[in-house]
């Protein structure tokens, strides 16, 4: 059980000040002494409230974070959350992901898309009361409860179509909340840097550092002449945001307080060590080995195809992250031994527990994890035999017929009235990266493990003649050969038909998907089924914890949900291997000694030349070492003449808490003031989603001072420059 | 032209100080000021004198450097200059590489081989005059007059059997000084770590840092009971050095002074840009390209048969070692524009020279050098095309039974009675690592790429009938079928022939080299004429450098040239890359994060377990940062709890000026003492040869303390402890 870095705090580590959590903003006060220490000044009870500056500036992607830097709408991101945005309006003509886009007035921006959309918290309510009061103990009702009334409240809450809402677990279970976003869909392109700047070092430097990625783009929020959220039109207004950034142009030094706020998406620190166990030890090393397998796949057919290649670039650059990760993960639980920790920590507040619970609700929630452990395995080969991009989308269309025969209310979410836009946007997105024979080689190649162990489902048995295994490759064949779900507009088609017209159908996916179906559903309802007894015990457990740093003083932060959070730390660099210290800032210097002129290390000539022209103007720093660097140089390598800085800090580090999620999250020094983006991980952090290690810990950000020097010495975007409010220090 | 780190001191980097210098020992008096300001208080005067401690403790092995460490002769020098001792005492049963061997008493060292010698430097004589005094003008004259007075001169001075003497020339033929060593020829196995430690990270480590080497092995030398040099015999008795090398075992802490002694072989520090620039742009890329090209083709036979890929290890090994070293040539030429520099210090050079010397002079050494290069690219190719190691066997076997034909004085070096023994040594090695399909395949692709470029040879061509090139392949296996060179004592056999016999033979290999033979003389003919001509340009140039140094009140150093040479520095970390620096101390724990369990990162169980167990003893250091740390950790990564060192040094950086030959030189401490052992350098200051960085610049030593634990603590070496004399700050 991860009770809290606080714990390892406490009794293991014996450092005295550590800087994990990713807190809920309404918690800031109860760590306010903790903030004051690192340097960090704003009030606490400042940051708490989402209404004020410079929370209410800060803004969701719905995958990423960003935040309003201009009176006039402008919010700055990551470019890799922007990148579908500029993809969007790219052409061979005018190919803005090679090239980079400034708009050099209003009337320039273009739309960044259909589907863009800018997420504005205005509040989160504790509605854990009215999701939890009186909940049915019967498992499968009690989760249809708990699942019913969050649709209730979210219905409520959006009965204004200018939001949109969502109820989330907090804790485990032990506590939900309300979060109420509003919606702004006018969303527009203001300035991009050139794709060899905003991903600089590509997927060869992706979590890893030095870095100096100049990861930023400039969108701008637009909304109707009424001052509400409106569809793109040309006659929308720039939205007045109630609060924009500051912009500290001086940036930090080392040892700086910062802080960071965004929408971190899954942390799993509170999970028991069995979990971590259960999740290094065959979860991890499984998903790995299957997609090694399937990203070798692709690229072997890849080579031999260009224009398959090409369709499949994204799919494999995604698939080539999640592979970094979770060898990041393996890697770094051979580096540390957290599970030891963990239990370590696991025995401290059994210890504690023994006088403070009831030490066998511990045992039944082991006891459930490990059935919950079980059943996933027992299923995961069969939910992989149905890879094929095709059969997911028969499934998922099938299941939207049998939903819709139910009142909105009542059908699961995600086939929902409110869903219905983004279903069809998945069914539409297949066609950008779908090749029928990679989908059946990939396909075959998982049925071929479901093959290979024991758990098999009669029915995908029977319908896919899996008996004679040899005629497999055959068996597809047919059915990618008889299917009609190819086409778009066929697919589409089937989100209006009913159930009886899929149970007539003589595609063989919707067939095989109708076949499937029973089955599927008596897997999601013991799932659920189980979900409803740890819907109980997880909650029981998670009190116990909070009640046991209570007694300690300490507060606990919640695991990352996808929801606003909080965390601060420090800029620092870290002791990255025996002898090998990462410092905290890169500089112009290191674009230069990394360009090869071949992608991913292709930094534009305009880069180079600046560089190389010393074009570096106000941005330049001279020290960021300032007090240390001429005791340091003293003992260690700068001989008898230190030298200086002398250059633009690109990216830097800092102690902070994120995970995936946090991309684009303005980082803000000790006065609030944004001083550049988070946008990535170092390599050893990775395992921070089970255990956070503040020595190797470190987030990676873009310096607010490599994005001012960009627009100003490079780029010129000096109509953007004035639109900020750039202070110094 | 390198016209010294000085020049680069005053003119270009503005450094106060730089730890540059391969200084001859008569030198140290001239740079007193600098050993002092560094920290190093033994007097200058006592290392200029090789009579007295601690320079007559330090010896060399012929391609490497050692030291006496006990009065009972007990020599330290690394684990890769003992490697043929150790492979000569292993056999299958007992695995000495593998497993490591130590003698628990003197009667227990087995002979580390008969070719095994120990060179003890008693004497080095300037004999400028004698060797330049009044040379004839005509430049092949010239040439044959400097050698034969240096074999003159060798000659007497070898008149005792016991002692090796040469005459080498310093500052380019400006100056010669004569080198007289005892020579130590029972030399015996004492004490080594396994493999997995003494060469631990092997080929992918090399080259690297963070390092974690154990590369040190203990030998002894023996003499006969009269104490003078003698055969190995079981009758003799350990040497009594003239002095040894005190042990230091608390080390050195980053800061302190160090300075190195041994043999350094090879460096290139006061060429002219244009031969940078030929290496850099020709013959290296050249090199590296031929170089691949054989590494892989040997790999490739390899894969598809051990035998052959076991035989040809070592030569792999070998070449990879060089392709690294080219690499990293070319690699630092991209990130320092070492030409830029060199063009700078050459005219700032010109500057003075302009009113000091004749510029006339500098333009007729340029044009020497240029027809030079020419010369060389010229022979190139038609050189490679007889890279058969049988042909290259036929050609000295031929050159041998001419030069035979004068009195042993005329003859050319290298083919005089002294050198006969490593003649027939050399004949014999071939064995080692020989395959006729290796040897015909690396020879056909040599002479394929001679047939594709201008420069033929008549003789060659029409000895291999290359103008039918389609029937190489079978004309190259016809003479492999046909030679008896194969057979290594009919390979010796031919020591004893007369030229007639020679020219008699049938053996195609000794035809091809009959046949060959005017046309290779006459290209030796006029390199030599052209050497002749350099005779009398380089020492004007390089006499003209040293006056304008002197006029800034600045010593020289002359280029290595496997001469005994000191150089002094600092124990200094060093920026790798941009925001990544790299520390000056390893440690135990870097042993284990490194262990993989697979070669060549399979540390010894019996070093893991130590370590595991915390059995550091007295060995184990707190903090080699004493003094910085608490101030660094506040602005870095330690947090608000410093973590101490609190373990054992296992290798350390230092910027002391060493090169190829500088292995197993001991590295001492300001008052004399050994505190650890110099065995590699850093990948980035490979370019050293050319130019010395003193950012980047640095040794990596094996620390004194790793090799004290593992006597102690892994290996029980308590014999060999208690003979040496360890003292403590």
């Amino acid at each position: 059980m991860r009770n809290l870095v606080a714990a390892a705090l406490v009794f293991s580590s014996g450092l005295a000040f550590a800087d994990e959590g990713q807190w809920q903003p309404y918690q800031m006060p109860s760590i306010a002494d903790k903030l004051k220490a690192r340097g960090i000044d704003i009030p606490a009870e400042q940051l708490a409230d989402l209404t004020r500056h410079p929370m209410n500036a800060v803004v969701g992607l719905g995958y990423c974070t960003a935040s309003f830097v201009s009176p006039q709408g402008l919010v700055v991101t990551n470019h890799h959350c922007a990148y579908k945005a500029i993809q969007y309006n790219s052409s061979k003509e005018k190919n803005y992901l090679a090239d980079g886009f400034l708009a050099t007035s209003m009337d320039k921006e273009p739309s960044a898309g259909p589907n863009e959309r800018l997420y504005v918290t205005e509040a989160v309510t504790d509605v854990s009361a009215k999701v939890t009061d009186g909940l049915p103990l019967e498992p499968l009702e009690r989760v249809e409860a708990i699942e019913s009334r969050q649709k209730a409240i979210i219905k409520e809450c959006e009965s204004d179509d200018n939001y949109r809402c969502a109820v989330r677990s907090f804790h485990n279970g032990l506590e939900y909340y309300l979060i109420k976003q509003l919606m702004i869909r006018d969303v527009r392109l203001v300035y991009a840097p050139p794709e060899s700047v905003g991903s600089y070092g590509g997927d060869i430097d992706n979590y890893e550092y030095p870095r100096h990625s100049g990861d930023f783009t400039f969108l701008r929020a637009y909304v109707g002449k009424d001052g509400k959220p409106a569809d793109f039109s040309e006659s929308n207004i720039p939205y007045q945001p109630k609060s924009f950034l500051k912009v500290n142009a001086s940036g930090v030094k080392a040892g700086d307080g910062v802080f960071v706020a965004g929408y971190p998406g899954s942390t799993s620190r509170y999970r028991l060590t069995t979990e971590l166990e259960f999740a290094s030890n065959w979860l991890y090393p499984t998903d790995a080995k299957r997609f090694q397998s399937r990203i070798d796949t692709i690229e072997a057919m890849g080579a031999e195809n260009a224009e398959l290649a090409i369709k499949y670039a994204g799919t494999v650059a995604g698939m080539a992250n999640r592979m970094k990760k979770l060898n990041g993960l393996l890697d770094g639980f051979k580096a540390t031994d957290i599970t030891a920790i963990k239990r370590k920590q696991e025995q401290e507040f059994m210890a504690w527990y023994a006088s403070h619970g009831d030490a066998k609700q511990m045992d039944e929630l082991k006891a459930l994890i490990i059935e919950s452990q079980q059943q996933y395995q027992t299923n995961y080969y069969f939910v992989n035999a149905q890879s094929s991009d095709l059969l997911g989308a028969a499934n998922s269309l099938y299941r939207l017929a049998k939903e819709k025969q139910k009142p909105d209310a009542e059908r699961e979410q995600g086939y929902q009235e409110r869903d219905l836009k983004m279903f069809a946007d998945k069914l539409k997105r297949i066609d950008k990266s779908f090749d029928v024979r990679v989908d059946k080689v990939l396909w075959q190649a998982d049925i071929e493990s479901y093959l290979a162990q024991p758990n098999r489902v009669a029915v995908l048995d029977e319908q896919l003649n899996l008996s004679d295994s040899a005629a497999l490759g055959s068996k597809l064949d047919s059915l990618y050969g008889a299917t009609s779900l190819i086409d778009q507009a066929t697919r589409l088609g089937w989100m209006d038909k009913s159930p009886a017209e899929f149970e007539q159908s003589s595609d063989p996916f919707i067939k095989l998907a109708v076949a499937l179906y029973d089955t599927r559903m008596a897997q999601e309802k013991a799932e659920k089924t189980l979900d409803g007894k740890l819907s109980i015990a997880r909650p029981a457990m998670m009190k116990a914890i909070i009640a046991f740093n209570k007694d300690k003083g300490l507060p606990v932060y919640p695991d990352a949900n996808g929801t606003l959070r909080i965390t601060y730390g420090m800029v620092d660099g870290y002791q990255s291997r025996d002898a090998l210290y990462k410092q905290p800032f890169t500089k112009l210097d290191g674009i230069v000694a990394k360009h090869t002129g071949v992608e991913p290390f292709n930094a534009p000539q305009k880069v180079l030349d600046a560089i190389k022209a010393g074009n570096l103007g106000s941005h330049k720093v001279d020290d960021l070492y300032p007090d240390a660097r001429s005791f340091i140089c003293k003992l260690f390598s700068c001989l008898d003449k230190p030298e200086a800085f002398g250059s633009v800090p690109v990216n830097f580090l800092s102690s902070v808490d994120t995970t995936g999620g946090n991309s684009g999250s303005p980082v803000f020094n000790g006065k609030g003031e944004l001083v550049g983006l988070n946008f990535d991980s170092t390599y050893e952090a990775i395992t921070k989603d089970w255990f956070f290690n503040p020595e190797i810990t470190r987030a990676i950000h873009v310096d607010i001072r490599y994005i001012l020097w960009m627009m100003d010495k490079v780029d010129n975007a000096q109509n953007l420059l004035s639109e900020m409010d750039l202070v110094r220090n």
